[in-house]
């Protein structure tokens, strides 16, 4: 008989649960502890907005698993519970209530949190975020009493809160300090495109302007920038995220901005592993160890880290962070570098746009489908934007795969597509672009 | 001044207008040769079953680019035109009017044409083929007039007619020698969702029968099976296709099914090319040589020959032979070996077929899709077969470029995919189905 290990899991959101999860798998007698600070298991972050929006119709329903789900696995699940205190040289961590927690494992999935704005009026009534479930629950029944609603931030979660508000039938506006929506994902001209649909929806625009103020008494009442007064019942902020560090910069395991992973995953303590959103790992385009704050990267993160965490090696490649959302009906899916960063990096660069359709030109229905792709001047890709109603997640898919296997434009430009006419045309837009960029580049 | 070269294409098809087009763009003075022996220029074959559905409103449609398009281009383009002769020797070609036109250097791309049943009856009135715009124009007006129609065949045409016939509110039956739709390219578990769907669309099957003749006098009144009468009046024959080649085989080219071609599409003969489905080409898997059959590599095989024959120098790579087909909401998307092929051919192989969703599992709407690889012992991925009512494009798209570029079922278990509730789930089917499969070769 093989010694009983303890492997400790702190945080049960996307990571954690999947580490929890492949370890049982991996070691059907590991005693496993998953610590939950929140009151539900894990639930579908990514699903939030779109809960919002009642395109999913109960909150609920973004919860994966029930609690006994992971009690059958032999999981212990403790919810609601927060840890206050990780001893690497002990190998223990306390909970809030001093109980001590023995560990031959552990695993950080501490996940992430809202930046807040540091404004004023900032903790009044009517100012919401979306990243967990409880607040975007709240925000839903404050919609009720609601009539204009104004988004703070111009990435993903802006954007699909944003749709979300607006769908629910209230006067969006979305105010930006950048004109640009996506700016980590999107180029300029790109980006053109998005905004452009979200004036068609009747979403208003504020961009290139921040607010400075918070006005209301209790109640959040509008916000003011440049002096003037924009009234608004929700204050939706969606500026961006963190990592959540704390527990572990606190205990003196290496931290860059997320927790440090080797490609075991491994942090700078041997057994204690990191995953998910508060984990830094190493980006295929730069080489860099940075956060994902990714859903599939999380699951593939926590997958490798529960299996190492109780004696399996697998290693978890770069990510390439392949993006995509739909807001509306437009679909956007992008990865690798935008044209900003690859001049603040210096990077020499060629590109090419292409403006396709999803299907063949001349099927009834047919929507326009925008490619962009990036190159380095020896033929290498390294960035694409994909942006439509229709086609954009298999062309996002197909490209991910492809550049994950190091795919030239040369070779994208020479592939074999699938084509019918309902469902695609004869000559893939990615293609297209890529012959396009690859002329450019022979120049 | 460089010489001005005479380029004759035979084919002014898919591929023989693309080879015209991609000629005239590399070498802006040739002289080409357009000669098509139907009377307007090229249209999309593929696009004929689904005019015929009156998904697409209007045959004309289907055509590409007016004669005066060529024209424009000084292409020389000459419909309604029969070659019968070809002199290799002389770099000559004689049409059927005895005209003489020489040549430094002829592309063949004389297509395919239906495979056609030798049973009493076929050439009655009422009895069809859709494999050009003229007889399925010719079909679609005879529908007006009918109640019933029998489809002969199980393949993608048989399908896609099907369908067709269905959608313009005939009574349809199919009547396949084989019990197993589109089996170059689908499992019978995988055929088996494909026929459960038909039923559920209300088209009747008689499948493992053979029909021994066509009832009727001038016109057709049906079939017979087994001495029993099935009555029709519409006999939609669509049992395969084979490779034009006669031209070729009496001056002499090497044939083998369809024209022989080395990886620049030269025929035997050196200034003579062949692409499309004349041509036979190395299949990615088997590495034969054999004709394509797909709009796809037509295209993709037209701009190699047209270049190559005006001096370019342009590889033609192996085909996958990636087939995507849409059969009232059902995509099917397949390449690669079936079951029955890898037994036949010995090679060993191992499977896994994985049921999931198209979206996020909560996301309402969300649709199944099944998807099933094959590999060899090596973890080599030597088959696909993906179906389902959404996202099957983007999982074949993103197989095909994933199986270009040699990914292995453990990379793709691995792989990083792009996920958002509305579009796709956390973890996609391909990727699940790759690690079932990986856990079955690790046994």
């Amino acid at each position: 008989m093989g010694v009983i290990m303890r492997l400790v899991i702190i945080g049960g959101g996307v990571a954690g649960s999947e580490a929890a999860l492949a370890a049982r798998k991996y070691d059907r007698t590991a005693e496993i502890y998953l610590i939950q600070k929140q009151n539900y298991p894990q639930y579908s972050p990514c699903g939030l907005p779109y809960a919002l929006a009642n395109d999913i119709t109960n909150f609920n329903d973004l919860i994966i698993f029930p609690k006994e789900f992971y009690e059958k696995q032999g999981i212990k699940i403790l919810l609601g519970t927060e840890v206050k205190e990780i001893m690497p040289s002990d190998n223990y961590i306390l909970l809030e209530n001093n109980e001590k927690i023995e560990y031959d494992s552990l695993i950080l999935s501490t996940g992430s949190y809202s930046t807040k704005l540091n404004i004023d009026g900032i903790d009044k009534k009517g100012v919401f975020f979306i990243k967990n479930l409880d607040e975007t629950k709240e925000l839903s029944e404050y919609i009720n009493e609601s009539k204009k609603a104004i988004v703070i931030g111009f990435g993903i979660i802006a954007l699909e809160g944003a749709y979300a508000l607006k769908k629910r039938g209230l006067d969006v506006t979305i105010i930006a300090r950048k004109s640009r929506p996506m700016r980590q994902s999107l180029d300029a001209d790109m980006g053109e495109i998005v905004i452009e649909y979200l004036k068609q929806k009747g979403i208003n625009l504020i961009l290139g302007k921040e607010i400075s103020k918070i006005e209301g008494d209790e109640k959040a009442k509008g916000i003011i920038i440049d002096n003037k007064f924009y009234p608004s019942d929700i204050i939706l902020i969606a500026t961006g995220v963190n990592s959540n560090t704390s527990l572990a910069v606190e205990s003196g395991i290496e931290v860059n901005g997320g927790i440090i992973t080797n490609n075991n995953l491994q942090t700078s303590v041997k057994n204690i592993y990191a995953c998910g959103d508060c984990a830094s790992v190493t980006d295929f385009f730069t080489g860099k160890l940075i956060p994902s704050n990714l859903g599939t990267n999380a699951v593939r993160q926590g997958k490798v880290a529960g299996i190492n965490s109780v004696g399996g090696d697998l290693k978890f490649d770069p990510v390439i962070n392949a993006t995509i959302t739909e807001v509306f009906d437009l679909k956007i899916g992008a990865f690798g570098f935008t044209e900003d960063q690859l001049i603040e990096k210096g990077i020499e660069y060629a590109k090419a746009k292409y403006k396709g359709k999803s299907k063949a030109e001349y099927y009834p229905g047919a929507k326009d489908i925008f490619v962009k792709l990036l190159s380095n001047l020896e033929g290498k890709i390294i960035g694409v934007q994909i942006i439509g109603e229709e086609g954009v997640f298999a062309r996002t898919l197909a490209m991910a795969f492809a550049v994950q296997k190091g795919m030239t434009l040369e070779e994208l430009s020479k592939s074999e597509n699938c084509y019918c006419p309902p469902v695609s045309p004869t000559i893939d837009p990615l293609q297209i672009c890529a012959e396009l960029l690859l002329k450019r580049l022979k120049k």
